[in-house]
């Protein structure tokens, strides 16, 4: 049975208390004290929690028993640990990309009183995370892979974010900069390595059987499954349905470096690319219709669902192909696949 | 013979090359890899590297000889790693502070093209402490030691910015949010950790005498040595000699929780209460002005001057009554001592 949320977040408060703790003993004064909790609570609470609560779940299939109450604690606590290292990556978007609201509330800095006080705040999110590692994890034989490991990531995701930012300032558009290439690089190292391939390396090493064999495996086909997941994401931003995925896409007018528009460029004739480079980026209705109407005409849609059949099935092959003697599953793999094929949300 | 400038930064190419060739490997795009150079060389190199070179001259000691080649480049690489630190800080600073130069250029954020990508920016100033020390450090017997004391440094200077920006919003000024508890707390937490400790930690790890009782002497000795260190730049700030100091202090008009303004805070009559409550902090030459006759009417450059003297003892105290039976030596305290002692600028 895999976890719910509910569970997962029961784990928290106790994070919340030892991480509070740490912070007294240095002798923090109060209103420090309290701001730090609020801003742990207002940013890591509040998601979905699928990359930490899959921590859990691959923890329990590698182990192949049901998790005792301290592993279902431990496992949780690596799995809050990727959830503030998302809330210390959110944070500090949404000032670089100037958002308005996240989950549903004005952004932490848009908060009475935080403004860029929220920088810090993000900074203080990440160290969050070997905080709870020293705390929990000191004794543990892979504790400075667990260390390194999110160090590896972070940074990939940084780089990631560099690219992002470099190759599609909001406010300057100029699609001779997007290419497939820099497309593929932005969504491994922005979105797969933490978000796919991180959870199942965290379990690995928490469940020891972290070999070099096995973490080269996962990544083989959690990298590529990341980067399938973020496609589907572009897709449904312009194709899916706006009550089904609970909002209106906006990457055509934020002038986002979207699969899409990387497809687009592939294949238009000098006409359409006319009408691309004339109307993308802009904060204009029209200008985004012309935008649809090109992607339509292009077959876009069907492109995309020629593109997720074959990269389904090179993904069910490698995992059918998974050697489990060291201790790996198929079943992991299967897991996140399943949750994500033909998702329309 | 102390490490020079020249010879320090002699160091540093080449752990540019380090880091740019780790992100070639992961085949990131060039206009990426360009950027972050150009960040690493913009933020890092260009300020006096008191901090840095203080990590060779204290290793320099500790071992008893003149270094050799490698024992330079070891210990000028973890200098330059608390430099990689400070930019961290610094560049994030500024944005926090709105602040308009830094050593004697535009801030980063305000450099052209930068703007909000300075936050990620700041973070791969970060994430590089750590891929050197991964690079250099990893057969080390006190590599994660000397990871968690980054760690832990970095938390405790986040912490002591968190004091900071709550107890002395710029735009707001409120004196009863000040005290001298506070002012402790900011100055040790956000300065004395990772100016005065963390050099001398690292050279203790790097030498292999970071035993658990010259970690703490040293700790016992330096955490109140970066407080005067901190307390005479507050003095400088309004009785040091600008064309000596090379800047105008502004921390008055700044609404800074400076030393100063926590001294007069203790001994104000309601009078000089009430000139305060309505001059500090605000942009205006004569209400400073006020604020300034104010402070010379209690004779607190007279009171600073008492204060230094007593804390110099009870520094030299500490530092006559050092065992060094374990390694440690008084002489690397001496020489932070000399370095600040009734300095001008």
């Amino acid at each position: 049975m895999p976890t719910t949320l509910k569970e997962f977040e029961s784990v928290w408060p106790q994070l919340v208390e030892d991480l509070t703790a740490h912070c007294k003993q240095y002798g923090l004064p109060t209103n420090a004290l309290e701001w730090y909790e609020k801003s742990l609570n207002a940013n890591t609470v509040g998601g979905k929690c699928n990359r930490g609560m899959s921590v859990v779940d691959t923890t329990a299939i590698l182990l192949e028993h049901p998790l005792s109450k301290d592993e279902y604690f431990k496992s949780a606590t690596l799995g809050w640990m990727i959830e503030l290292l998302q809330a210390f990556f959110l944070v500090s978007d949404d000032i670089m990309d100037s958002s308005k609201t996240r989950r549903g509330q004005p952004c932490w800095y848009l908060q009475p009183n935080v403004g860029m006080i929220a920088i810090n705040d993000s900074f203080m999110l990440e160290a969050a995370i070997y905080l709870l590692l020293k705390k929990y994890f000191r004794q543990h034989k892979s504790y400075i892979d667990i260390v390194e490991l999110f160090q590896e990531v972070t940074f990939q995701t940084e780089l990631g974010q560099t690219c992002d930012l470099l190759t599609a300032p909001e406010d300057h558009v100029d699609l001779t900069n997007f290419s497939m290439d820099k497309y593929t690089f932005i969504v491994i190292f922005k979105t797969a390595y933490y978000s796919f391939y991180l959870p199942v390396a965290l379990a690995l090493h928490n469940a020891g059987f972290a070999s070099e064999k096995n973490l080269q495996t996962a990544k083989d086909i959690l990298i590529p499954m990341g980067e399938y997941f973020q496609v589907q994401d572009d897709y449904l931003d312009n194709f899916g349905a706006p009550e089904t995925i609970g909002k209106i896409g906006t990457d055509i007018m934020d002038n986002k470096c979207s699969w899409l528009v990387n497809q687009a460029l592939k294949v238009a004739t000098p006409e359409q690319r006319e009408v691309l480079d004339s109307n993308y980026g802009k904060k204009d209705k029209d200008c985004e219709a012309k935008v649809k109407q090109v992607y339509d005409d292009m077959g876009l849609e069907q492109i995309y669902k020629d593109y997720e059949e074959k990269r389904v099935g090179e993904l069910r092959t490698m995992i059918d192909n998974i050697d489990e003697s060291e201790g790996l599953k198929k079943e992991v793999f299967e897991e996140f696949l399943r949750k994500i094929y033909k998702r329309s949300k």
